[in-house]
């Protein structure tokens, strides 16, 4: 005998951009490639209270085992608050705290994926939830998607003619990676055709809550009216994600058997952690302080894109984001946006390259640029210096 | 179509007896069911102090994400702290933070374990280890073991005539549920069948600081010449299991593919969390901690060991655990844990029936006793009600 590895880790390889990317990390490089938060909006000095405050009122209880469910009056709060941003009707036992959004990504894989079934999935999509799903040997099919979100005519066509769908995986708010929204019909739309087919739908909603502009749109579970719409969200982007909190809201048929898979990969998410974004919601303005990154990031949107429409080439497109981290620039079909980030790297700009994006890959042309974690002037800076390397390559003119 | 689960969910299920314990929560309940530290012996007071520390110093890197493999100078410290204490050798890049060793077991799962391999383990074992392989799918076979550990020669017996054998799983030190540690002979065996067959060998260890007396034995991991030992523990035990924080420490081989697993898991854990127990580390006197943690757990496995003594009847054993946090009992054949378990609860007393830590199950007459969560008086009382309740099946006398 000898060392063998499951068969899934096949498909779990090390991400060739992700070791590009690490260089990212030095001071010098105005780095578009990450999802990072702006740290300098982190309420520091408040956790403090709250840390203190916790473990003055429930410190052994906070640094206990606690049920797996997570803590009651966090799971209250998010099911209220959830009903009164997104127009959802969840109670608190519809609510499982998660280690993160990504964690409710890998356990909604192993709840209903096995190996060769079929995700069906934005065009692009997420790259992490792609990376969490693989573990579980999926097939994935890319639905074509435009800026009203998946085309629903293309999502019924795959569904008459594909077995063993089992999971639709979307993210309808400010996506990750185009910055897009789904409009209202294409929601409703996706829900009459998930209730004919009575399919499970991974609603993953982490920037939802982070808009600058335009008309509110309720969330797709709010239209969902026979249980199927998993929503999936986090308070790594409205509040801090070094504390790994997130959650699952879903009829109770799901969550006692996310609550199992939870017993078996990590027990609880933290009583701590879960404890302090409690007791903050409690002591301090949530809404303020969401309305202050909305502030922000609404800035460094407007920088990006301004400066995108100053120095892009006109045949260069991108999104403009009406919310969320994101924006998704396509380029003439011959650049290739590896070749781009190896020479940007020389300049000291970095950005995600699109293929990655997509499942089964072949989309060479795009890329992805995150505006949360940079100031004005270094993105203003940044886009100069990527328009000036994209200009190279000017046959497309 | 319709909400098809994933076939790993069948093996999945709620516990029958997980539900029957679920009435322990109450305060006049002598439980000996959990697995819970003592909460008096947390270090609230001290928490506060590191909280405060952390987010003055390194607040926003405290909040933000951080990198899967964990925060560096805890890596640092866990490292330098098993080479001492366990007499093995492993650097800072040999070590992944987990979030609590829970998750060490699942993701041993995903990397190893395809539908139908065999993983061996003592007879009885560790009941969560169980359940997170469970869901991969694979077949348990349990190696009979006695007072010493496993007995070497029936692990033979078994690699000789079984195929698609992917790991070894052991608790070698003050095992769950039985309280039991391996002799430093079925140890070095161990190893020597293990080099052999090249087999991945995962070291629970969440007890091993935990000795109240006797000689220290090296880790198996201390013996492993070939990088195949995976070593596997918490702060859980010797600190707060609220946190969330395990580790595990092994061959680089094996520590890139449990990093790609935990990318897709959760990302990274608690960044706070880390970072706290590090300063917690730097400002206090740890050791002096668990010092403290061994005084008392000692005290109470007297009380417990010494209440079975007077009230036991002599055709009932159970084992005096040297360190950690259970004791094991059996009971004549016909005498049944279940039932016996549904009477003790009339009295108020609880435990976890035998049975569930047998994976294919089938001993019906054994039960595990935690002492670590209860103060002497309520185990004499609670042993006492239990002997007095197990008197009735007389039969055996």
């Amino acid at each position: 005998m000898a060392v063998i590895f499951a068969e899934r880790m096949d498909l779990m390889c090390a991400s060739e951009i992700r070791e590009i990317l690490k260089i990212t990390q030095r001071p010098e490089v105005i780095s578009f490639a990450g999802g990072l938060p702006a740290p300098e909006l982190f309420p520091v000095e408040a956790m403090k209270q709250v840390a203190v405050k916790v473990l003055n009122e429930a410190g052994q209880e906070a640094l206990q085992y606690s049920t797996t469910e997570g803590f009651e009056r966090l799971r209250q709060q998010i099911a209220a608050r959830m009903n009164r941003k997104f127009n959802t009707n969840v109670q608190e036992n519809n609510v499982l705290i998660t280690s993160g959004s990504q964690q409710a990504l890998d356990f909604s894989g192993k709840l209903f994926l096995s190996a060769g079934d079929v995700v069906l999935c934005e065009s692009p999509t997420y790259l992490a939830a792609i990376s969490a799903f693989k573990a579980y040997q999926p097939r994935f099919i890319a639905v074509p998607t435009d800026d009203q979100g998946m085309i629903i005519e293309e999502l019924k066509k795959i569904l008459e003619t594909t077995t063993n769908v089992k999971l639709i995986y979307i993210v309808p708010d400010f996506q990750n990676p185009t910055g897009r929204t789904w409009s209202l019909t294409r929601r409703q739309q996706l829900m009459e055709v998930v209730n004919e087919y009575e399919l499970p739908v991974i609603e993953d909603n982490p920037y939802g809550e982070l808009r600058f502009e335009g008309d509110f749109l309720p969330a797709v579970k709010s239209m969902d009216t026979k249980g199927l719409v998993i929503f999936v969200s986090t308070f790594s982007k409205t509040f801090c994600p070094g504390l790994r909190v997130g959650w699952i809201a879903a009829d109770s048929r799901f969550i006692e058997r996310y609550v199992l898979i939870k017993q078996g990969a990590d027990l609880h998410t933290s009583s701590l952690s879960q404890r302090e974004i409690s007791a903050y919601m409690d002591m301090y303005d949530f809404e303020s302080h969401i309305a202050n990154i909305i502030k922000v990031y609404r800035s460094r949107r407007d920088a990006m894109v301004n400066a995108m429409e100053e120095y892009f080439d006109s045949a260069v497109t991108f999104t403009r984001p009406q919310g969320g981290l994101f924006t998704w620039v396509e380029m003439p079909k011959h650049i290739k946006a590896v070749s781009l980030l190896k020479e940007c790297l020389q300049h000291h700009v970095a950005f995600v390259p699109g293929d990655s994006f997509f499942p089964n890959g072949g989309v060479e042309n795009t890329f992805r640029l995150n505006y949360s974690n940079m100031p004005e002037e270094r993105i203003n800076e940044g886009i100069r210096r990527l328009a000036m390397v994209m200009a190279k390559y000017n046959n497309y003119k």
